[in-house]
């Protein structure tokens, strides 16, 4: 990246880097697609009511205005938000939520879906953390109750999506949440969510400082804060972590639930995903909605980058009535990654341009005959521009190098063809009915440097 | 479309009316490509400032502010605005000439590009008119200068791309700026943007009165207002307008500089475009930065959906210092298509889901063997999902048929392979390393109804 963004927080990309952005998105896409997800899009917008239904994150909310609307100032004067009022969503899991809701009339379940689309977050803008974002999420969402089966699928499908990504080797770390919540409730600590709360920060600040807000916030004693520690000391690459548990002496049924079910994914993982994923018990998610499987993935050798992929199970967070449609879902940082991929030089697209071809003019009358080889040429799916000056061919060339074109076709006044390989300098007759570059010149390709 | 937008001039798109949609922009963006236009996006922020300096349109502009920010709302008490402050984009061009501006030193010129996002508009929503839409553009930009064939090949394009458009037959109504305000000058008016604005109107309101605006606003004379409205009614399918406007008597340079490149665009779409293109003089276009070719696109038959493509010449929208850069685009409603696509059910995808083969459940323990059948079937591109549970087969089909899925696969305990064309019920052996499903039903297609 040679540029930094005229506006902080808003990255941009230049052609040859949108480039790199495209193959990853793609690249999801097909994924995503080949496992049967459907795509869909919400709206940019949702009302602040809808988005801060799950509290915990209003800072980070942009809200709209119409600029000429004196009225409709979503942060007004005395301070209070009107729920009514539009703002920008800053996830895709939540918007999800509301469009089944909404349109469970009309969607078969369990719902696989795909959604790529921008989020914004009025944050601090930092390297990984920007204000507008590209998320890649897939979530299934079923109607009244969700196979289990599904979280080990999502794991996997993810898995598989970010293996076909030019980016290094990459770690699923995998939790529970009804495994933490159960074993917190098994011994004695009962606001178990103010528990997560505090394990979620140990990366940060360290054990010695979460026992000492276990103690103070929680009113847990030596022993419960030591146990609640040990238990997100466990990290395991295979089920082995359900023998470590179980050696910490707490019985509880949640508890039981919970390492049943982490089992599952990790035991599919092993076979499936070999040296993708790990039991990482620490991991607890800041958002409230997860209630059973909970997922973070760590860029192997940019673990500073933070999470890459991340999600969960969600058995409540929509409903309509008495009707639940529980969810499981991962989301991918599109955007964290891509910037990552273009500042440390990763991977790079084998051209600048899509184009193959520039077709070079004779004449300044010949611009009709070279539109005719072009669309011959495009007929077989090869991108190809006409000069659109009769220079002399050496600047046309020297144009198509500019914009990294590799080939120049030229057409005589008798109507002869050829075409020049402008990196080699090679130049040979050509048939615009037939001519076709090698494969690996007829699309930009991008690779891992 | 089966439903209504929960928020109005927001509309959303069920899986199916997606794949449209998908349709839709996969056609565009392949033509687009094939031309040699780079993709790039640019932020869906700009400055206020930015979005206001051409005036006009900011009663449009949704401005942002952080909800817990106090200060930061763009429509503050004042009633002014911070030109600083951040608003959303309303069309695609503005921010393009932005960026061009702020990356000219890392672009090769002249620069081609496409973006494909969504844009807002404050506006009342109605039919064709949503807040959010998404546009598709293609532009080219030079560096000081840029040769007008660029106004007769994005012309072209854009035809082309219309053309592999799942939609009815288009007509590009074709004007020039430079022609319309030398013949205006030559009549002796010369406020010519009032004049044009005047001629905007001719369609909502009708030739008497827009004589009236003429003679009561800009002081035509009714001479004048005969004159200026003759011209506006000069519609040809050919080149013949340049006689009609000459037989008008009419003498100035601008006008034929005008009469000149209009010529050369209708010329090469009568050769390139048959029956796509008309030269119509009556077009003006609202926005002030068109300096020369500005076009508008009908459907035919849904003429009351307004201009399903629009855009034009402009020299003057973005420079640096000295250095200008002139560019010419065009911009399609993509959402505006779409929108109308599904409401009468125009075209339609030939299946609901992207996924080609649900593989059956025989017991429960037969998902890991079930996952390997689908892994095989996907390394051959085969969409294909594994069912969650081992439901009776008449269940698996079943859910099958109502997610749209058209074979359902089954190995029996003894490792034999069966699939089953659900729809017409024939089943046959095969093996999961080479069977694949007849080319229509290997994807997605999206038709014409």
């Amino acid at each position: 990246m040679a540029r930094t963004a005229s506006l902080s927080g808003f990255p941009e990309w230049l052609p040859e880097e949108r480039l790199v952005e495209l193959h990853v998105l793609d690249t999801l896409r097909r994924t995503f697609e080949l496992h049967g997800f459907s795509s869909i899009e919400t709206r940019a917008v949702e009302t602040v009511g809808q988005l801060l239904r799950k509290g915990e994150i209003d800072k980070e909310v942009y809200g709209l205005s119409r600029l000429q609307d004196d009225d409709g100032t979503p942060g007004s004067d005395t301070g209070k938000t009107d729920p009514h009022a539009l703002a920008l969503h800053f996830d895709l899991t939540v918007p999800f939520a509301r469009y089944v809701v909404e349109n469970a009339g009309y969607l078969a379940f369990p719902f696989r879906r795909y959604q790529i689309q921008k989020v914004w977050r009025g944050e601090r803008p930092q390297e990984g953390r920007a204000r507008e974002f590209t998320q890649a999420d897939i979530d299934v969402v079923g109607d009244g109750d969700l196979p289990f089966r599904y979280d080990v699928e999502i794991a996997l499908v993810i898995a598989e999506a970010l293996n076909a990504l030019p980016i290094p080797d990459f770690l699923l770390r995998i939790n529970n949440r009804k495994l933490a919540e159960g074993f917190y409730t098994g011994i004695g600590l009962t606001d178990t969510a103010g528990v997560l709360r505090s394990i979620d920060k140990l990366e940060k600040i360290g054990p010695a400082k979460v026992a000492e807000l276990l103690r103070s916030e929680l009113g847990a004693t030596e022993d419960q804060a030591q146990a609640a520690l040990k238990l997100a000391g466990i990290r395991t690459p295979d089920t082995s972590f359900v023998e470590q548990v179980r050696a910490l002496g707490v019985s509880n049924d949640l508890l039981e639930e919970g390492l049943n079910e982490l089992e599952q994914v990790i035991a599919a993982a092993v076979q499936r995903a070999p040296g993708r994923v790990v039991a990482d018990l620490s991991i607890a998610r800041g958002l409230d909605y997860y209630t059973g499987t909970v997922v973070e993935t760590i860029l192997v050798g940019h673990e500073q980058l933070g999470s890459i992929c991340s999600g969960g199970r969600y058995d409540a967070l929509a409903s309509k009535g008495n009707r639940k449609f529980p969810g499981v879902g991962l989301s991918i940082g599109v955007t964290r990654l891509v910037s990552r991929i273009l500042s440390q030089n990763l991977a790079s697209a084998s051209r600048s341009v899509p184009t193959a071809v520039l077709v070079a003019l004779n004449s300044d009358d010949s611009w009709g005959a070279a539109q005719d080889v072009a669309a011959a040429l495009r007929s077989r799916g090869i991108s190809t521009e006409v000069a659109a000056k009769a220079e002399k061919f050496g600047k046309q060339i020297k144009f198509a190098d500019r914009r990294g074109i590799p080939f120049v076709w030229f057409t005589d006044d008798d109507g002869k063809h050829q075409v020049k390989d402008i990196r080699t300098g090679e130049q040979h007759d050509a048939d615009p009915a037939d001519w076709t570059p090698a494969e690996e010149d007829l699309r930009v390709h991008v690779t891992t440097n």
